[in-house]
């Protein structure tokens, strides 16, 4: 840089102003993993250093289930490791979790060069995320996803949040895991509930994204939420693998939002995290994600971007899965401050994500398009298709 | 990808484990500009969004001399702008400061292409850079540096940090900002304590890295300091656009320190954090920073990595800007525990940078090389040097 240097400032006048220009580059790879058991980090990641110490953190249930298996597994790597027990729930899935983990890996004195791992589900590692990104200004961590929305969404991309001031993920950070590793046996132990939540991620990548996948889903779907992702097991993998899959090459050309706010994989998420907080969590994620695609879907047949019959083969698909597709929490008040969050949130424009067919996604710019009387309409619908079938066991009224 | 795609996942066998590779790229460039003067931000970057809101974090301090100019600045540029004035010392660079920015951001409901000005000292800039990086997983943040170390150090890098557990800057992120604006007619209000304690980043730089540079602020740094770094304006100017410009030369090849753990930047932030922490902040950074350098030479010498003429010759130039090269805080426990957490923090080894000559640095890579007698008999010769002089009337005793 020849702006400044030189012996004598004196000697020659400078421009004002003055301009020093700085890039920040940077590049992080990370593999995920599917596997029938766990592998040694080691064999996926050779670089990794020797003598590690790990700070592992999972919840009651998931030590009680699966916390003996996972402590041998963690000895057999050679990584010197704690274990932070610590409930996480959606309503604890905040900062003070967050700092309280951080505490922890202080108090272990974890280094730079040590690791965090998130043993759970989608909370445990959105909350891990941000520890182990302001622990030292940002330390490795390692996800081992135990629900399925974990194992095809949460646990396999590179965001962490927590939520603050009664909103969701308002705070977080971009922080790709060293490794993710995915093994479906631990589904063999969650609450149909839950399974059903994680066919809401799946449905929403293949329904923009892949019709063949779609089709399969709507053969097999009910089958594997049955097993509990256990039979077949093939395809039992193959589904989640193709679920991540999907969702890898959608975040890939745009990892850190900051290329395009139209997001493929955004779909089932404007209305969601409205849902979610007026329910006060009692709404699941997956729950959400699933009465959001629905309204997606609706919406998407009012402005002609979608026809009916496509619309309730979704809506069928849904339902076949004991998913829902309304819920006593879909309000036009509920709905309209999704709009506005959505706005702010992806800079101005509402680029909510509709399928135009199965298997293809686009995206409605323009917040004036959803009008009050379409969303009302579509919401109306919902609700009286919603009213025919028994409502779903697991969706409390508020 | 064609590692699981494809319609029928029964027909062909697939490999245990299955990797799906992913990459995560991302380039921020930002540029420190340097004028007599605030320039419009959009003039520089041209690309920021028209209609934004900001909001500005100040002290108390800042707000009083600068405040009302300020605000008419930032009027000027069309960003609708709340400010929020905060009492932001060393004991208040905490997550809970930083916490209590992003609810004002929340409250203001500031956007995704919205931004969070910093306009203070380093700890200003530190804390806003943790808000701004977490609220809505990352906001844009200005830097408008008031102090001489925000000028050419704190203000002008991409990484921010709070204290945590006793430890400074234990949590943290890496954060460019979007535009460092640097006005040296800020330091005309600046007490002689906090332009001494700039000055010694700025020796730090010049030591390291050009020796002209460092003969020069021999000759003038007196004066500068003297005249609040008004006079001679030109030298003035162009003497923090080269500390700032060496600064970012160094940081450019490595901004996210996940290249080498050898950087040059930390000379004389070894010892520094420990001193500053057993002081309870009495010793400002600047000041732990010249201590650090103090002993740095000292070991340099006693390694026979710098001849003792040299070092006595920085120690003069330190002495002679009014900074300390001991202080009662320098223990042998103090810098025995700075460099177990250096060795922490710098991955396994203390790649400690000590100057080879003037403008000349290089690194003490084991711990192992600074032994116990050498520390002590390091700190004792810096102790009776004191000890001859005047204590700086601005360090407390304990």
């Amino acid at each position: 840089m020849s702006d400044v240097g030189g012996p004598d400032p004196l000697d020659r006048p400078e421009p004002d102003p003055l301009v020093l220009p700085m890039r920040c580059e940077q590049t992080r790879d990370y593999p995920v993993v599917i596997s029938n058991g766990l592998p040694d980090p080691k064999a996926i990641t050779p670089g990794a250093p020797v003598d590690r110490r790990a700070l592992v953190v999972t919840t009651p249930t998931v030590d009680r289930l699966h916390g003996d298996g996972f402590r041998r597994w963690v000895s057999s790597t050679g990584m010197d490791a704690v274990v932070d027990v610590r409930p996480l729930t959606e309503h604890r899935k905040t900062m003070e979790e967050a700092l309280a983990i951080s505490a922890v890996a202080q108090e272990h004195g974890l280094g730079r060069r040590d690791v965090m791992i998130a043993f759970g589900g989608g909370v445990c590692s959105d909350v891990v995320s941000v520890a182990a990104s302001l622990t030292r200004r940002g330390i490795a961590h390692i996800t081992v996803p135990t629900t399925l929305v974990g194992q095809v969404d949460a646990g396999i991309g590179l965001k962490g949040g927590v939520n603050f001031g009664g909103r969701k993920n308002y705070l977080g950070c971009f922080s790709p895991p060293e490794i993710a590793l995915i093994d479906p046996a631990y589904l063999r132990t969650l609450p149909e509930r839950e399974l059903r939540c994680g066919m809401a991620e799946i449905v929403k990548m293949a329904l923009v994204r892949d019709r063949a996948f779609f089709d399969l889903l709507r053969n097999e779907g009910s089958n594997l939420i049955t097993s509990s992702f256990q039979e077949p097991p093939e395809l039992a993998r193959w589904v989640i693998a193709r679920a991540a899959e999907l969702m890898l090459e959608e975040l890939g050309p745009n990892t850190y939002e900051d290329r395009t706010l139209q997001r493929l994989v955004d779909f089932g998420h404007t209305f969601s995290s409205s849902l979610e907080e007026v329910s006060s969590y009692r709404l699941r994620h997956g729950e959400a994600v699933a009465v959001d695609m629905a309204l997606s879907c609706e919406l998407a047949v009012g402005l002609n971007i979608l026809d009916a019959e496509t619309c309730g083969a979704v809506l069928d698909t849904l339902e076949l899965f004991g998913l829902p597709v309304s819920s006593p929490f879909t309000t036009i008040d509920a709905a309209e401050r999704g709009l506005e969050v959505t706005v702010a949130h992806r800079g101005g424009d509402l680029n909510l994500v509709v399928p135009s067919a199965l298997g293809k996604g686009t995206f409605v710019v323009d917040r004036d398009d959803v009008t009050p009387e379409l969303l009302e309409r579509s919401i109306e619908r919902l609700r009286a298709r919603s009213e025919r079938l028994v409502v779903s066991p697991g969706v409390d009224r508020p």
